[in-house]
């Protein structure tokens, strides 16, 4: 079993408030990033600027150009921008909950239909490969999801990015969701983090079917961020067993260069990259640290170049005692 | 639908590597919690110590004496000393993976059986409350687990908590565990979040049979911590529509007031109570926001007394000619 890890840290991680890169910096974390053996890299907006252009067929010339992917509204417009930065890959997002349709577009249904079909075959027809993603489907009639998902199928898209734009998702929701789509074709699925279920959420969906996975580094995004892509290719590579084409060892190195080159603000407890994420206290977990480490801890942080760590204070009598000895 | 939340800042928060609060504090933030309307709180141990007795009898003999319960390894030392205390609940826990048994315990399966049932009429003949806490379930061999699960229900325990030790569960291995629990005794769930699951794995259980959600303010806890009080608590009643029994717009009081006490580090991108966690940032966004607040953000904010907020950089022209205006 395999799946494709598709990063957005590059689009998707400049809309975060904390968080702005020059051009230079991002061309450096594109090829850090590519270095992972990461299967994609979703790079800007080419209909952004004349400088996001520039940047973007950098990337598209060098030697992992076949990496990038570019983000389009719905418009021929926007695709047109990004031929111009000869890749190869287009995602194209539209809306398809009711409430955005209406009160972001002020139009309906069928102007969505009609959008799609007149834009997807203009891009196959520059023999592009195709990600049309549904904007808010979480929120979206069910019914009109699955017509929209039969049309671009007939219209000859490769595949549908799912995105859960306001992080409302519940994994059993994911679950049946991507399971439907992925009848139909190709699923990615793009978590938002409003409730901290971007990665439960991206790890029920690849269980469901979902071939693809979006995430950031850190899940870096607009307000909490989306799935972190440490927390899925970790727990994909080192307890479910799942091969993603990353080298971790390499990811966890990339991981905290970043942070040292953004000097972004982390939590202690930041899963697999906060100063504590792999320390113990109490001293129930400290005796059975010293028995194994696999009794307190989900792998050894050896595997990825980090080391287990004893903290000390109330509950810690046993740290206490064994930094006496 | 109901669920009941049990909190458990002021046990399981201890063991944050980030975190030593005095007695003093401890029994401030009980009032504190206690006056959300929380179902239940988890504050201490008390086998730990004479001081660590004291201040929980102080709890137990308090107008919210009867949310009080204690944590207890699984003998009869700890449940005496408990048992000074005079409350009315108890957790006991042991663990349950052939893993821990072994290598923590250096015991068998048979051991674990014959304790449980030494223990369990022992409490029940006190007249107490007991919640049976299984270690490292999640590790645990099924089969094994049912075995335990008939036993503890026949020797009259009156619930299981369900510990997912070291953060490896998924949400669908979640729904299938906390499915065959549930129709044993009522469930209570505790899910740490090494990989960032703890929140989404909490919900999935409530949807799956879970009557107790155990969660502590901001998720802390030994290493990355465990399910954030604030995310479940928000996701059901505000997503979901479930009823918690918890006045949300307190409890985002008390979680603002938790963290300029505690002076404890946050992630500007923590869901709900991050700095930017209502921030959004890309002109496409704001551009829906000016329409209506739901078309990027999952609430209202204001519902628990925040408001939502623009930042500027990249990708946001909108958002600097909205300020020019």
């Amino acid at each position: 079993m395999r799946v494709f890890i598709t990063d957005t840290t590059l689009r998707k991680g400049m809309q975060s408030a904390s968080l702005e890169l020059t051009y230079e910096k991002r061309k450096e974390l594109f090829f850090l990033l590519s270095s992972t053996g990461i299967h994609e890299l979703e790079v800007g907006v080419p209909a952004h600027s004349e400088e996001e252009r520039d940047y973007i067929k950098y990337l598209a010339r060098s030697q992992h150009g076949d990496k990038v992917i570019v983000w389009n509204r719905a418009n021929i417009r926007d695709v047109e921008a990004s031929l111009e930065c000869s890749v190869k890959k287009l995602e194209i997002a539209i809306p398809v909950s009711d409430f955005m349709i209406k009160e972001k577009l002020n139009k309906d249904r069928d102007y969505i239909v009609r959008l799609l079909k007149e834009i997807i075959p203009y891009v196959k027809s520059k023999k592009l490969y195709l990600s049309v993603g549904f904007e808010d489907v979480s929120r979206a009639d069910r019914e009109f999801v699955i017509k929209l998902l039969e049309c671009i199928r007939e219209e000859g898209a490769d595949r549908v990015r799912l995105s859960d734009t306001v992080g409302v998702l519940n994994p059993l929701q994911t679950n049946e969701l991507v399971k439907t789509a992925s009848s139909f074709l190709d699923v990615e699925v793009h978590f938002h983090n409003d409730f901290g279920m971007a990665t439960a959420n991206s790890i029920t969906a690849f269980l469901s079917g979902a071939k693809y996975i979006n995430a950031s580094l850190l899940g870096l995004g607009e307000r909490c961020g989306i799935t972190p892509l440490e927390e899925v290719v970790f727990y994909l590579q080192l307890i479910q067993g799942v091969h993603t084409g990353i080298n971790v060892k390499r990811l966890y190195e990339i991981v905290n260069y970043f942070i040292d080159m953004t000097n972004i603000h982390l939590a202690p407890n930041k899963p697999l990259i906060g100063k504590n994420a792999f320390t113990n206290k109490s001293s129930i977990h400290i005796d059975g640290l010293t028995k194994s480490k696999r009794t307190y801890l989900p792998f050894d942080p050896e595997v990825v170049g980090s080391k287990a760590a004893l903290a000390f204070g109330l509950y810690s009598e046993k740290a206490n005692k064994l930094c006496k000895k």
